[in-house]
């Protein structure tokens, strides 16, 4: 029954093992080692493309290294309002960016269009500097709303953007979920519809604290040495993170974890279903399920032990919750299992 | 013969166990774990008092960190010329508190004497906005020298610093082997001596990636969560880290690696003093030791396989080294053995 | 004609004259001169109070440095979607505080409700680090509307602010318009309702340049000599600006100069309630006024030498505006004039 | 006998009368006005070359605009040790830069030699994080001294600069007192020898406020515009500036000003040379004079009505001081006259 969120189920016991493998023996510091260049290889492989990896230790760090490669004086990033970027990550991104500003988009299920990208970023012009220049836009997948932008969905933002000289970033905190979910390859998902980088996130997904950020664009890259530094994310021991992306990788157990989860989501989403005690918010295909419940219930299932957590109401659901109800948010990780869903469900629907 | 660093070597077994161990179950993410909450228990143990201990990713991000909780507009921090802040950081200091200047005091043997403190400190004053502000002074112990400021040292910094308004900050990315060195308490090598906040790691020492920010002085902590999270350093799986310093210090784990890194150190020493193709630079303590040799011997024990780097020639030291030779350092750790240093001997008496 | 901006008028004689006056002769600088504070106690006496008077050389400057007074980590300031400080400052107020974030309010005729703060402010907590901490919200009086804030919704906003320990900031660039438009005191309209610091603007108001920051609290003002001095508006000859200052206090320039505008201002609105070629976005009462006009009609007013500015529609009038419509501003300074208007309405009515 | 300062004397009548001249009618705001093309233009005629002219209200932030435009991660600038960037601007290059570094160099007479400058700045290398990356040196001139650098000491400077990919920035808060002392034109001073940008000082040469930024390289104004906005100094009615400065370039009036003042200086070297109660402390040819006398003495004088300030001693005059001795500064100015040279020297030889 703990669905609380995915940060908190430790590390995958492949995971584990190769850090007690690696624990041994003398290796240069700072991404020298022969497992670092080994395992930045291995992303080359895995995206299908020369890339430039950048271990970070948290998610935010990648988030907010990525604005600040492209940042300018001025400079604004644009994403959801919903993503983790804007909501949930303390001011980093403006921080990291000495004073970077996040500029909000509106949009169902977590989603970013086209058009709401258009009417959000034109007044910020390279000409007009009353205002500011606009840098990036950031796009999550699979979203902080459990959905998933389609191939398509994502190139439109791609075009979009490179027509408005906005580079395209990718928030994949879950982007294994999404992964899975859309069934492709991961350079279809990023750098052939146009994605310029991507916060690759393996914590979520069964390491204890493994992220990275993938530049696609060389030109992006130029300073990031030192930012990453300057940020305190380049790590002596490097290793440590390495051997966990390693045994990621290896054999498929990325793939495999993520398909776990989205599986125990979409048991969710069929429990939830099948309940009159809870209705789902929206339709979502990966590990993270939303469901609308009258408070006075969600206070007990959590009595009873239950763990999820409150979310806030997302605009385009205004008015379809009432007075004495409220949105949650149920999240499956690697270690989530069919009992739990059970346990879940008879709580609920006792 | 691999003495490059003491964070080459990867992890101590019994780090490397608490790390397996942990890995299994639910946890509250963010620091709300049980095992967060008691490691932080046990740091305040083993300082004798009440403490916050902000658990970051890097020293690099603890030393930051640091000098952001008392950074003021204008705002200048004083530290040893060779200390990691201003010569090892990236500019992270600088970066971290939004402009932040970083004034170096000189003094041999890498410490800072209350004089030299005072003369360069003195122009900062609060009420003359044309220069800057007084902050903090950070002292390295044990120092880049390998050295360490004894207590009493220690204590007159301090006077000296509380004096003048300044915050005293312990950079102590090598604190367990100073304080074995001085055969002292934690309380007696901080608190105890006015010293305000430490930089504690463990990384150099045996853990994987452990280091804390511990605070002594409740003041300094006020907005601490708020500038640990922008700089993306407040960790989800907190426990990763946490693992690793409960294993640190049960049963004095911690003290027995500093113990065996500093007695490796010494017999490096000896066998320095032992030969007539290298000479000691200065006496250290602790497992830091620095030789002056001719550029071509120390390139040839270098290609035979020996690991250790060159270093800056201190201020102190100029005149001392003839124009063919070079200062060098080497550096025990933990996993580092006496026939290691048997074999580099060989190696440099051949 | 001229109606392009109150910035676009060059500055009043007696201003003129004054620095004139007070060119000859040797002052201390930084200032420290006679004049300057001579200035500073005219300041006091205006304001009913003992306040610090922190002259700088823009509004952005101004609007800059309250953000940076009361900025903490992760920190939040609250203010209208038009604001200047976020529609027109190019990101100053945010790269000033070294990253911090404005949060968009909105409401109809350019003010922020009590309500909509609250709503807009509630996520924002002080024991949240995930998101950001509220430091201030600031109010434009006179508005980018034209419209003025009456002393009790100055009020209103006030008690809201102060039980959500957010500082009250008042963007005063048209300080004085605002004031002889609701005929009160400064105290009055300022330290009397809870506003503990005013951007207070000369230049729009017949100045060359002068502005000051003018902070009630104290406590606030702790570090401010720094914070302009690392703005880089510490100005040498100080005397330039207080010269200005003088002249604009003496004999009640200020109101004179600002009631002219309003009243050009009026006359404006007269004109477009009588014209059946335009019509009046919204009631305002001080020197600046909106309308709606054919773009094609707008377009043939300006070749025919009329100046004005498009500007960008708010919100609340969104479906007013059809699709060959604009919403245009005209600006009143203190050297227009009624034959301005009646040239102005010849052309549109012709 | 009032020689605290150049900048404690008001502006020159031709300026003044200028800007009364120009404080009428109508004009586009932000540098848009004919005016302020107009004195465009001119600067690019003074240059003799094509040049971007970025109008600040102080030098601090012309000195800090021009270290913003070179600013890199990690990065870092040098300057000589009393270089008003690093002596006297209260953090502000650091902070507009958020957390660019200064590194200061030493020499005699305020000046930078290219063996100082490759000492101090070779340890930073764009390939090498952990330290930090050069990016712009920046020498004054007239120095802080009061002396200047020859035409091939700027060019030797340049010259390493060029070869270590650093920028050269010339800090000319007091320019047209180096140009008449060198008796060359401004285009031999600066770009014809290497010199990428100039702080362009009028105020301290009797402008009001009138400072410039003058950048030859038009890469490195790619986002100037943003950088001077959020700074807070794109000022509205620009015209207040160029104004100025047109009246300052007029018939050679700043030429003039700074004969005048740098003539009373070579007075005052006469006058200290003549008198056995000072000893001059080293030969300077500008507006700037330093003496060494009895700290006893000194204070008589300045008890007297003299107006002089200490200055602090710098490296290359230790040990010629004595304990009862201090180092004094004497700045003529457009205003100062030969009577107030014996004026000066009455009190002194009394």
């Amino acid at each position: 029954m703990l669905f609380g969120s995915d940060n908190w189920a430790g590390a995958a016991p492949r995971i584990s093992e190769s850090l007690g493998r690696h624990s041994v023996g003398y290796a240069p510091a700072y991404g020298d080692s022969d497992l670092d260049k080994s395992v930045e290889a291995t992303f080359n492989e895995v995206f299908e493309t020369d890339c430039r990896v950048f271990f970070v230790g948290t998610g935010t760090a990648a988030n907010s290294m990525a604005f600040a490669l492209v940042m300018k004086p001025g400079g604004v990033a644009f994403c959801h309002r919903e993503a983790h970027l804007a909501a949930n990550e303390g001011g980093a991104p403006e921080f990291m960016t000495g004073g970077g500003r996040l500029c909000a988009v509106d949009g169902p299920l977590g989603k970013i269009s086209p058009e709401s990208l258009l009417r959000v970023s034109e007044p910020y012009s390279s000409s007009f500097n009353h205002l500011g220049q606009g840098t990036m836009v950031s796009i999550t997948q699979s979203t902080e709303a459990g959905t998933c932008y389609s191939l398509s969905e994502i190139e439109a933002v791609s075009e979009t953007a490179s027509k408005n000289g906005l580079v395209l970033h990718m928030d994949g905190a879950r982007f294994a979920n999404a992964l899975v979910d859309l069934d492709c390859s991961p350079s279809e998902m990023t750098w052939k519809r146009g994605v310029d980088m991507v916060s690759f996130g393996g914590t979520k997904n069964g390491c204890w604290c493994a992220e990275a950020l993938v530049v696609f664009n060389p030109e992006i890259a130029a300073s990031s040495e030192f930012v990453r530094k300057q940020m305190g994310h380049l790590f002596s021991k490097t290793r440590f993170m390495t051997a966990q992306f390693q045994a990621y990788f290896e054999d498929g157990l990325w793939l495999d974890l993520a398909r776990h989860s989205n599986s125990i989501g979409n048991e969710l989403v069929e429990m939830i279903q099948n309940s009159n005690r809870v209705r789902l918010a929206w339709p979502s295909s990966t590990n993270q399920v939303f469901f609308v419940a009258k408070r006075e219930d969600a206070s007990k299932w959590l009595d009873a032990g239950a763990r999820f957590h409150l979310f806030p109401t997302p605009e385009f659901l205004e008015g379809e919750i009432s007075g004495d109800e409220q949105l949650y948010r149920l999240v499956a990780s690697f270690i989530s299992t069919s009992d739990d869903v059970k346990a879940l469900s008879s709580v609920i629907n006792q």
